[in-house]
This record gives C-alpha cells, sequence and structure tokens, in this order.
C-alpha cells in the first residue's frame, strides 16, 4: 500500500497546482482554450478531429470492455445527421464484476497516482477535443462553436474542477502522522498513524441528452480520482460523447498499467431501463445524474444504497425592476433565451416584471414595452437563418415540440416561435424561442418547468410581488439561476437576501458579455444543492468529500 | 449581510487557528486538559461543580425557552442517584417555530462570527466541567474520572474538532472574488462575486445514554457552526449533561446578541417517540444520531428531507495472531474489555484465536492459555470492588442484564459475570465482564452485537480463517474499532488489507497505554462511514461539508 506516484503525477503537477489555487480564489482561471481557432488548436485539428468523428460512423464503435452481448445503435441526431454508430451493450452482471475487481489496485495507487492518470486522461481527451466536440455537436443539437466549448473546453475544465477538489480532500490530512502524547513523568505515548483513502464502491455515471460530457465529467473524475470504478450509462440519444470519452479514459488507464475497467460504458437498448438496474445494484455506491425531477426522485428515494447526486429540473427566474442599460438588458435576456434554443437547465424561463412598467436609462418602459425589447432582441438574433442556427442549435426530442404547441395557446403570444431551415444541415429541427404573457395568477402554468425554447414574462404588481414570486416558485420547484435588473442597491440586495433563502445563484444586471445561463468553472458554482433542482453543487467539497472515507491504522512508533 | 466579526471571533482566534493545525497534521494536540486534578483545575472547582450538580436535583430544570407544555423527568441513575430533575416539555410546533425564526441572523452573520460564540459556549462548558462531569456520571453510569475525560475534556475536544472542520469548510473559498477574463482585444469582462453560506435549515440531534455529550457534541457544534438552528433531543435517561449543554449555550448566545432559540431542549415523555415526530418535520435538514441500528436505518430510511449522520451498532473484533509481549496484551485487551463494562460502541466484543494457539515471548499459548490469559487480566482489574468500580462503572439498562444471563449459556464461560457492591452508591447496579469461549461455527452467536460486558473468545483454523471472519462479520454487521496482535510485519500487513478492505480502523499490537476502544481527537478518526456501524466519521470533511450550501451572487464589478 505505499504510494511510489506514477510518472503522470510528476507530468500534471503544474496544472494540478494551478487548479488547487483556482478552487481557493475562485478568480478567473480555465486550463483548456475555449476558441477553436486554428491559431490556438493549429491549422489541422478541426479537420482531423471530424475525420475521426466521421470514422465511427455506421460501423462498431471500438471498445474492449468485458461482457458484451450484442451491439446497440440508439442515437438520432437533432440536425438529423445519420450516426448509426453501434455501441457494445454488455451484462450488467459483468460489468460490476469488472469494476469491482479493478478496485483494489486502483484505491492502492494512492490519490497521486490516481490524479495523475486523471490528468493523464484529460490532456488525451483535449487532444481529441475536435472529435469529442462533433459528437457532441451531433448528438445535443448544439451549434458546433457551443458544442467546442461547452462540450469540450469547458466540460474538461468542469473536471479539472472536480479533481482539484478530490485532490484536495483526499491529501487534506497527511497519508501517516506521528502522535505523541506526554504521560506525566514516563514517557510519553508514541503511535504512528496510517490514514487509507478508501473509495465508496462502483461510481455509476447517468448522462443526458443536452449535455453528455459537461455534466457528466464532474461526477465521472470526482469518483474515478477517489478511488470508484466508474459505470458511464450515457442517453441513448448521447452516447457518442461519451463512448469516445471511455475510450480514451481506457486506453491512458491501460498504458499507465490499470485495469481499464476503472471506466466502462454502459450503453442501453431502446427501453431498457438500465439507469434503474444499474442504480440498485448493491456494487453501486455512487450515482452522479442529469436529468428530470421524476427520475432523479426516484433515484434518490430507491438507490438507497449509495450516495445520489442529482441535477434536476427548475423553473429560473428573473426579476426586472429597473435599469440604467434597457437596451444591454434586453440583448443579455435576449440571447441567454436564445442560446440552444433555450434547452440548458440553466435558460430562464420567468421573467417577472411589475404590470405598470419599470424606470429604464430611456425613461419609463412600460410591461409591454419590456417584454417587446426582449422579443425583439431574439427575434434580431434569429432573424436571419444561417446566423439564428449559430446560436440556437437544433432542438432535441419531441417533448420540446409539444411543448411549443402546447404553450402557444396558454397566454398572449409576445414572439412566436418558427421553424428555420437549417442552412447545412435538411433534416435538422430548428426553433427560434417563444415569449408568452402571462399574469401573476398563471402559477399553474409558470410554476413548472418547461424546457426549451420557451419564457413567460409575468405581470406582477411589483418587484415586492415579483420576490414573493420568485421565492415561492424556486423553493418549491427549485432553479438553477436567477437573475435581477435593478438600478436601485436596495433592490438589489432585497433580491440577494431573496435567492439566499430560496438557495439559488444570482446574476446582477447583466447586460455584457456575461449571461445568467452560463457559469465559469473554477469561479461560479453550478447549482447549489440549496433548492429542489439538485441536491448537490458543482463543483465544491461536498462534491466530493463523501466519495470516499478515511481509514486508519495505528502502530506503537517503533 | 456584511460580516463584521463579533468581538468573540477575535477571543478565540488563537484556539481555532491551533485547531486547525491540529486537524491538518493529526498528530497529538488537546484543548481541554483531561485531568480532573486540583492542581489543574484548582482546588474548589470540583466541589463548586458538583454543588451545582446537586442544585438540579429534584427541581425544575431552568431553562427558558418556548413553547413549553409541561415538565418531565424520566431519569434513573445507573447508580441509583436520585435525580428527579424537571425539563421543560415543549411543543414540537413551537421549537421548530423558533427554531426557524431564529435561522437568518444567525446565518447572515458569518463564518467568524458562528465561530466565536460557538468556541465562546466551549469556554463557558469547560468552565463548567465537573459540573457536566457529575451530569454524565450520574446519568451514563461511567465512573467519575471517565465521566469528566469522555464527558467532559474528550467531548469539548471533539467539539472543537468538528468546529475546526466546520471553518475550514466554510472558509475554503473567499467570502468575495473578483473574476476578469480576457476577451480578446476588448476590455475583459469583469465580475465581482460574493459567495454565502448558506445553512440547509433546523438541525435535529439525538443523544444516546451512554456518552450524551461525547457524541452529541461534534454533530451540534458543526450543525451551529455552519450556520443551522440545533434542536437537542436527549435520550430521556441522560438528558441533564446536554440540558446544561443547551443552557450555556443559550446564555452564551444571547449575551452576544443572538436569539438564544438558536439552540433548543426537547426532553421528551415516557415512552412518546419525539425523536420521530421531530425527524420527519420538514423544517429539519440535518438528524445526528447515535444509537441502535434498528432506528438508525429507521431515520436513514425515513427522514428523507434531511441529512442524516447515524453511528449504530457493530461487532468489533481482535485477531490474535502472534505477540512478542503476551503480558502486556492480555493486560491491554483485559482494560479494554472492563472499563465502562464494555458499554462503550468501541469495546471488543469477538476476540479471534487459532484454536491450535499462539507463538508468544512466553512461548507457545494454547487457545485455552489466551483465553484464561485474558480473563486473567479482567479478573484482576475487578478483584478488588472500591478499585473495579472505578473501571466499569454501572451497568446502563435492563437490557445489559438480560443478555449477560441469556449469554451464559451459549457457550463454556471463561470469566463469569460478578455483581458487584459500589462502595459508595448503595443501589448502583455493577456487573464484571464475562468472556465466553465459541467455535467458529457459532456465528449467529458472535456475528451480532452484545452490547455490555460480554465478550467472544473464538476459535478459528488459522490467523487467515480470524481474518476472514473479521471481514466477513465487519462487512455484514459493521464495527467502530478492530485490532490485531501479531509479530510478522506480513500478518499485520494482511490484517491491515482486510481492515481497508472492511472498512474499519485498525490498531496494531496495542500493549501499553493506548486502549483499541479509546480515539484521541483531532488524531484518530472515531468510525468510518465506510461499514455498516455508521455513515459518517468523527469528525473529517465528509461530516461537516454537506451542512451547508454556498449560494453566489455576481454583479458587473463596479
Amino acid at each position: 500500500m505505499t504510494e511510489t506516484p506514477h510518472p503522470l503525477y510528476a507530468k500534471h503537477a503544474d496544472t494540478l497546482a494551478k487548479a488547487l489555487t483556482a478552487i481557493t480564489e475562485r478568480g478567473y482561471w480555465s486550463a483548456y482554450p475555449e476558441s477553436p481557432s486554428p491559431r490556438v488548436y493549429g491549422e489541422t485539428a478541426a479537420a482531423e478531429g471530424e475525420a475521426a468523428f466521421r470514422s465511427y460512423l455506421d460501423a462498431d464503435f471500438p471498445l474492449d470492455q468485458p461482457g458484451t452481448r450484442d451491439r446497440v445503435a440508439t442515437e438520432a441526431s437533432p440536425f438529423g445527421l445519420p450516426l448509426g454508430v453501434r455501441y457494445p451493450h454488455a451484462d450488467p452482471d459483468e460489468l460490476m464484476a469488472a469494476a469491482t475487481a479493478a478496485l483494489p489496485a486502483w484505491r492502492d495507487a494512492g490519490p497521486q497516482t490516481r490524479l495523475g492518470v486523471c490528468l493523464e486522461i484529460l490532456a488525451r481527451l483535449h487532444a481529441n477535443v475536435f472529435e469529442l466536440a462533433n459528437a457532441v455537436h451531433a448528438t445535443s443539437g448544439q451549434a458546433f462553436v457551443m458544442a467546442f466549448q461547452a462540450g469540450g473546453a469547458h466540460a474538461l475544465d468542469r473536471a479539472l474542477e472536480a479533481l482539484a477538489y478530490a485532490y484536495a480532500e483526499m491529501t487534506r490530512h497527511p497519508g501517516t502522522a506521528e502522535w505523541e502524547k506526554p504521560a506525566g513523568k514516563g514517557d510519553p505515548l508514541r503511535m504512528t498513524k496510517t490514514f487509507h483513502v478508501v473509495p465508496r464502491g462502483v461510481a455509476l455515471v447517468v448522462g443526458c441528452n443536452t449535455f453528455p460530457t459537461w455534466n457528466s465529467y464532474p461526477g465521472l473524475f470526482a469518483s474515478l480520482a477517489t478511488g470508484n470504478p466508474v459505470v458511464v450509462k450515457p442517453h441513448p440519444r448521447a452516447v457518442l460523447p461519451l463512448a469516445i470519452t471511455v475510450r480514451y479514459a481506457r486506453e491512458v488507464l491501460a498504458e499507465a498499467g490499470f485495469d481499464p475497467n476503472l471506466v466502462l460504458l454502459a450503453a442501453e437498448a431502446p427501453d431498457e431501463g438500465l439507469a434503474s438496474t444499474l442504480a440498485l445494484r448493491s456494487e453501486v455506491r455512487i450515482v452522479d445524474f442529469t436529468g428530470s425531477t421524476e427520475y432523479g426522485d426516484w433515484l434518490e428515494a430507491n438507490a438507497r444504497q449509495a450516495v445520489v447526486y442529482t441535477e434536476k429540473a427548475g423553473v429560473n427566474a428573473i426579476v426586472v425592476d429597473s435599469t440604467d442599460d434597457f437596451a444591454g438588458m434586453c440583448r443579455n435576456i435576449g440571447f441567454s433565451l436564445t442560446l440552444y434554443s433555450g434547452q440548458m437547465c440553466t435558460t430562464p424561463q420567468n421573467i417577472l416584471v411589475p404590470a405598470d412598467g419599470i424606470s429604464t436609462d430611456q425613461g419609463h418602459k412600460s410591461f409591454d414595452e419590456v417584454a417587446a425589447g426582449i422579443a425583439g432582441s431574439v427575434a434580431k438574433l434569429t432573424g436571419d437563418p444561417a446566423r439564428a442556427v449559430e446560436f440556437t442549435g437544433a432542438i432535441v426530442n419531441e417533448g420540446v415540440l409539444a411543448r411549443l404547441d402546447e404553450v402557444a395557446g396558454l397566454g398572449e403570444v409576445v414572439l412566436a416561435s418558427r421553424a428555420i431551415e437549417h442552412p447545412t444541415y435538411e433534416q435538422a429541427v430548428v426553433r427560434t424561442p417563444t415569449i408568452v404573457k402571462l399574469g401573476a395568477d398563471a402559477a399553474q402554468t409558470y410554476g413548472r418547468e418547461w424546457f426549451g425554447p420557451i419564457s413567460f414574462v409575468i405581470a406582477t404588481d411589483s418587484t415586492d410581488h415579483s420576490l414573493r414570486i420568485f421565492r415561492d416558485t424556486v423553493g418549491e420547484r427549485g432553479a438553477l439561476t436567477a437573475a435581477v435588473y435593478a438600478a436601485d442597491e436596495k433592490v438589489l440586495d432585497a433580491a440577494e437576501a431573496a435567492a439566499v433563502d430560496a438557495g439559488v445563484h444570482l446574476s446582477c444586471n447583466l447586460t455584457g458579455g456575461v449571461f445568467v445561463n452560463q457559469s465559469a468553472a473554477f469561479s461560479d458554482f453550478h447549482a447549489s444543492g440549496a433548492n429542489p433542482a439538485a441536491n448537490a453543487a458543482l463543483t465544491d467539497g461536498a462534491y466530493v468529500a463523501s466519495r470516499f472515507r478515511i481509514v486508519q491504522s495505528r502502530r506503537h512508533t517503533a
């Protein structure tokens, strides 16, 4: 059980040190450049990545893992891209047996070696980030640049952030300590103590369709770094990004002399319900999930042998009280609604505006003028189809389309959703955002999540009333994000107090290049764990601390 | 929400700094002297503390808290001491309302102020440690010196340890951070971020009869320091130590300008089941419990709105392979079995010895000779009643007596339990330990906990066999402690590997003044959370990290 760190630890020690500093300071830092520009990544990277992506299509995915019964191909690209990738379909018993067998050597390798290997996996994924971005783009419906950023660079940053927390937590105590207790006139009592980091068991990561990498990487790498083998169960419509991830992880593990079965893919057949099967296995001691409230709640209630981290649905809100930059406010909100057609768990849904309007740098604006200002911003961003799709991407599933149909009849439509033809992908399903006016009494509508490009501008009696609705809806249904626009410090403070009470992160007066639906790794926390939308934050101490235990031994000092 | 630390923070900053260093190094450190000697505490402290204790007897306990319906007196001292203390019996609705109302100001006071106040509470308790020790002694049945140490000084050390972890966790990020992201040729994006520590809600502490303070303090202070109001539900037979704790906590809180309802006593009437009533309240978001496996499992399964920390029962084991200090081994094990008549959650129960004996510094010792050696050590410690009771204390409840009766018929009795007359307390119920020989096939007996002065010496085929039984029983039923005696490093390593697999802390070759059933605050972890005996350790990062959340706000930098 002696830990001689693997050379990969030294190779990546500088990156780790910087990440450890970043999580302590929580200012700006990033390890993986977010620009896909050839000036950053080289002239050939984009083409090579795309070619690597294409090589997977209509073929058996190259993954040599145990227990493969047959192959499954379940993906359907929102862009209509033909995929046809056939993944190994594994026997759960064999997956569990393989993961369990891989644990002891990985546990005994110690924190430094595990970090070295995990950081090498991130380096390998980064070296293939265009391949990964193409896979995220094709399966999630994100526009390419967003897929590169959110699904590539930012996902790697979040993974690194989780690794830094995991390392800090595992090493906050020394591996051994000398204990010397005075004993009156006699010799002191002397004991040598050894503290072992012991993983919980097998970790299960259940991926989602919209952010297959960004939402999965923190849990995956936090569990792996703390010694737990990880079984990755991707969403059936977004398998490729995680299959690529598992492939490179296994490659690095094997090269470093470890059992590649420390990371396994659990692709499923349609309607197989594999996540539930795996989540209830006694070997599974950690579950990370992103997706619906219904299923997240089910996991929390039923996977009782495991510690379960969930990110679920919520009703994100913006409280509009006043602004000294009306144009900037409308632009900023409009962009947030348009990005990825509102299919982010962080997209604002409920925009709470006093019915008698607000004061702005352009004078008083009526409720309708505020609604029109935001709608105009969205309309402008989506006016030109070729430009629009670079923001909106494509619609991820039929449910979104059904909600778009349904919502049109529930209030006065300020901005109608439009179908857009994608200039490149003929089969792509693209929809622009809709904005619907509601009264404050329509809580049965705005009080639940309408996932997709659907937002409500809600007429309230006053900003106080808006804050009450904000507290109530977030308290009941949760939220991942909140924003406030107010020119008055007192209103900002009241909004901040409401956000603290409701347990949701708040963005104030965003009018420039920072958007409420975007969080920056190493600085912004994503989700809080303090409201029903999630039971944990990405990424903090609580997110990693329970993924392992300390088991100590003590002996008289020789 | 600005945090100007209360002056109490500066007053105790040095103690906090030392505790923070101690939890990082995990060597020897203690803040509260464990010797009740007048040379340490002054000539009058003992008498004053006893007088203070006596002033509570046959009287209404002085606690001015809301919702008192009537009074309850439920204690019965194992020493037969008449107590008759009448505690306020509160309405749960009013307790919850009072605790909830106290939360916001305490939350907004910030980590430093909360730590200052919590450390002042510890100082106040320490100033009254003899009073506390008398209360622990009278209600738990611990001998006085043990009550002073485990129930006073060591409990305060564990509380301070929990406070240090809580503070470290709350302050691992700054309260505010500046974020400046380069934006090509334009001005960088600049945001100022504020990170609020937000408590989960009301915390419930459910105390036990045997260690009313030691087992309750870590959860109580970890929750309070992280901003949660705490409702303390003592065991009906050990109310006084926690009533005194609540009294001084409320006194300090009020003096510091906070709502004393941040700490409330929830004494219960017989058979009221108040813990269950409180644990299921929606306001309760944290539960700390020490006690039976059955009830701990119930809490984990049912108090789903809360994060639940449990310490339950286990089957602690000693693997005896060989020793180069046979006399020291027998003395050390014998003392562990005798202390507090085996009524510690850490007392060894199963002593696994090869049937064909062991090699020692005194030559080969047969299985019977090993059993006789340990029995002889216990017999020597308990031979003189006046001396014996200073180790054994008294028997905490009828269940222990019933088990003593039952076990005598289950195997060959190596050492019979004896009733002893207490030289001071005529009514005291005192029993010396029994040791019973069992075969390895008697797992239906030794495979479950026999709480009390009951241990088994179990004949195994070999040390390998002993280690298999050790893994199986600890894996199935859990354990809080384990020990091994072996002269061979390879056997020690094998035992350490088994302990890591089973997730239990291991003591090796204890022959001197350190005992397997004692753990030192700031150095030894108590429980691991890695086996069924407990779902958390006292005290580590995981124990505090989920007691609060971070809620952030961000604004463009002015």
